[in-house]
């Protein structure tokens, strides 16, 4: 059930989708993943509502976009790959020679084959993006120019679902829904998420709440924070930011702000033990909505896991990154599985304590081999190895540390431990 | 008095008995030790005491133990080696074929002369410990087993000495005796720590007081922790653990659980000094008493200074480990030498501070040559540089350290510029 | 105004001057450095007064000082060059054999040409240096001395500059005048001292007060704690010693005593943006005033930025110390750069904090590129970098650290951002 292939399936469903800030390619981009989680909400912020420093912009609508050669040719059909028109493109119509027409156009001199991916969300100004190749056969002439959009007052959409656990603690996932037809950036990340949330509500007991939401990126991220920041301030012990999760070449980590939250440290944990050569990028290469969910006065625990991070892939932000050579099902099921395991391992973190002064009688409670010899078991160690660092000051994930493995080959042995009342579990803080 | 050759002495005499967590062997071991210091109180625990998790066990006594080979000889006589007969054999005489004998018998196809020290004394079995060699002999047929022992509600004992200081302050040393015949692994601890009592008791003046227990590992050091917590927890400041100090090849450093208790300074000092290729091992890698010392809820500041640890040479719990080839004079006096020199520097640790402001007028006092040229003289240097970090915040290990020269450097210096008054010692933490 | 030249041609009229602890050169020296800093105060500290452990010495005066040979040739002459004599040599007139005046003689055997530099200041000694290659040259025979000094009842004079800033803390800058004919120690250090007060006087708005003194090495800056104690420890934030700053060689700092002082990041900061190759030494290498700065008790955060430092270049103590091949104009204006570049950034260090909660629109107010393409120019980078870190916890060294940048890259960018009212600059602790 939340196997690759059937992450693959959404991706492609998403897949022509021309999504921008926003429009109608965001809802039914919402209404797609709705149909995973039904207890999605959808809100509508209309145009024009000043966040911070920021104004959700006028709706962007496309009703065709494309350029006429002198041959009488189309060139640049949105129809074709919605690429093609730079994003929130004012509305054009009108004839120009090449070298006018050449202002407009954007293309990767080093990538040939690859329409660039371009936007111009603030600024008056329309363009197209077209292949290096095919730009460089473009001849002398006049060219017809129709960027037939439309900006108006209309709604930035966002969707938002949330699963109560226990605890009114929250740990929040967010994925941006704002890029037309690329597969690692976007669509991996709300695919991912989307089966995440399916997979938690699937639980049979949730320690923290989970907040998942769907926005465009930065506006997006902006204006759910100013519409939630109390809550979000109150709330959220831990959270991450959920994009480029779909190929299979890396994993790669980048750090909340403050770089020692709890989500810091579950992630680097998971990934540690996961792949050890995973990639650890810094703040400095922040570029997604961590920039807004972890900014000086917001400062919430928002780390990043990835697989390929944006801009350090070749396909990155162009016509190449797809579903076929760059995102696989294997790839976004790694991502999921690393997501998957970093929120069990949150909700297996608990600060232990062992219960016996001096080690216990192992052999007395079934736990033990019964003739010493010269080495302890495995388990046995592992055993006594936690039940030493078990002193109450010690998170799960600092126990594993010490005993030089993944948390999740502790959880069995724990649980056998507080059945037998050798230990007990303390709800501490989140971190020493 | 204090050399290799006396301690080496007294090893032999301990050497043939046949030692185990309870019995007459403790005992008479516990009396030879008591020639050595007289103030030693033994205490007796009876079977069946409750402890934390653990009970007192039965007192075990060997009357005879042996095998009867098909052509009549005997085998595995406990008489010729005590090692032959597994620790807490329960009574058995019969007859065995080979096959079932087999499933009773230990030995070592890697070291085929060795016999192995095997125990079994919580659970109701016996058993035979063998060369590999001999076993490889042994031919089909029936065998005359006999196990004469007995087990009866008796007691454990133990033994302990107290050397009062100025100060309640104590410094703990614990050693094991509870191995039968081998030496480094354990006769070396007990002869080590029975010389370091009798060095300790000869100081002229002694700042903290002393305490030693000679308990059986495990169950002894859990029995001694059960009686005396409140008392241990309130006086001990610093100690050791003192095992396998009887060998040549190596020096070698256990930390407590916290590691970073004033022991753990003092060690890894004084070790690094002695020898720079000195082994640290890490808690994972603990093994004796330490593991209950340390343990979350006792937490006593107690670390390990080894000559080769316990597992980790090739001798270790076999016949191998001798008084031959392994333990040797030299490799006990350097035991009990770093145990010395680390007790020393126990004594002389206090946060020193400088009387002058600024740097005082050495030339005035003596303490300078005349003429200065280029370079100060090495010892001026080590002066000034005592003087300078002496601002009530250093122990005498943190100034050893800055001046990157062994502690013992410094005593005279010390003790010079306190005469002249030029600093001033400061009783203060522990550690900061 | 403030270039090497210019500062060199100071370094030349101050060479010939025969300064010590005391006497006529130290005043001559202070009254020309006056003539550059008139607010300069000179005082004079009387023969015999008790400074902590130091009394001031009685002063020294050289009316003549030479060796008559054999042969009727003068040697040693002080008025060919002043570091013939040993500094402080009491008064002696007498005839002597070789071997006799061999013990009152200094030269350098591994640097034959090299006239040494000695000095007796508190013992009742004579003593002449020479070239180790003229002293071979020495035949026996009887020697006629002339030691014409005197010590008597007078003074110890040091110098003084107070450039009022907004602030009453003080940025605290010492330099010594005590040496004779020495180039890079000590006359770059008096010359780089004085062009620095001159630049400071001239900045338009100063935050801190600066003080300078010039005092004889060792007893002047005890001399100068024991009268200034109570206002050092209140008002000096910070500080350096002015030494060895003349040489073409290398940069080099060494840290005060605690090496974590403002001082201490500033320097390093400065000086790895400035020679990544610079050479730091610990506190055991210390040799000038931070001795007694920095000292247990007075402890004031002084650190020391040099080029060649004293005691590790083959010149030091020597008469090759010199102003044409070691001290050079350029030489001179990279010490008075770095020390420069320090005080610009002490005064810009404040700790910076956002005013906009998210991420503030560049593009609205003027400061970002128009149409987004795949990366962000780098003067955005750096801008969107710097309100990352303003968190208010960070000071401007932090920032500039973690944007991997020199400070003074973001003074220009930190100024347009508080105009633009997208920062606040926070007057906070020194230090986190």
């Amino acid at each position: 059930m939340f196997n690759g292939a059937e992450m693959h399936k959404l991706a492609k469903r998403l897949w022509p989708i021309n999504r921008s800030l926003t429009g109608e390619g965001v809802r039914q981009t919402l209404q797609i993943l709705k149909e995973y989680n039904c207890q999605m909400n959808i809100s509508e912020v209309p145009s024009g509502t000043r966040c911070y420093d920021w104004t959700v912009p006028k709706e962007w609508r496309v009703k065709e976009a494309y350029i006429i050669c002198p041959a009488g040719n189309k060139l640049c059909d949105f129809q074709v790959n919605n690429l093609h028109l730079v994003g929130y493109s004012r509305p054009f119509i009108g004839d120009l020679p090449l070298d006018k027409l050449q202002e407009h156009l954007f293309s990767l001199p080093e990538q040939p084959n690859a329409i660039p991916y371009v936007t111009s969300y603030y600024t008056d100004s329309w363009g197209f993006c077209i292949s290096n190749a095919q730009r460089m056969n473009l001849i002398k002439g006049n060219y017809r120019v129709v960027v037939n959009t439309e900006l108006f007052d209309g709604s930035l959409s966002y969707g938002e679902i949330l699963i109560p656990g226990i605890k009114a603690q929250e740990i929040f996932i967010s994925t941006y829904i704002c890029h037309p037809s690329m597969a690692n950036n976007e669509i991996s990340g709300p695919v991912v998420a989307t089966f995440l949330a399916n997979w938690i509500r699937g639980l049979p007991k949730l320690r923290y709440s989970y907040r998942f939401v769907f926005v465009p990126e930065t506006i997006g991220s902006i204006v759910y924070i100013s519409k939630h920041m109390e809550t979000l301030k109150k709330n959220v012990v831990a959270g991450f930011n959920v994009s480029c999760v779909g190929d299979d070449r890396a994993y790669s980590y980048l750090p909340s702000r403050k770089g020692n939250t709890i989500s810091d440290v579950a992630a680097q944990h998971i990934l540690k033990w996961t792949d050890k050569n995973f990639i650890r990028y810094s703040w400095a290469e922040r570029g997604s909505d961590e920039r807004q969910y972890c900014s000086p006065g917001v400062d919430l625990p928002i780390a990043s896991i990835m697989r390929s991070k944006y801009g350090e892939y070749p396909e990155y932000h162009t016509s190449l990154d797809d579903l076929e050579r760059v995102v696989t099902p294997s790839g976004l099921e790694g991502g999921f599985s690393v997501l998957k395991k970093t929120i069990e391992s949150l909700e297996s973190n608990y600060y232990l304590m062992a219960t016996n002064i001096c080690e216990p009688q192992l052999s007395i409670r079934g736990l033990s081999r019964e003739v010493s010899a010269r080495k302890n078991s495995s388990k046995n160690k592992l055993i006594m190895d936690v039940l030493t660092w078990a002193d109450g000051n010690n998170s799960i994930f600092e126990i594993a540390d010490n005993c030089q493995c993944p948390v999740w080959e502790l959880y069995e042995i724990v649980d056998e431990l507080l059945q037998k009342g050798l230990l007990k579990k303390i709800d501490g803080p989140l971190l020493n």
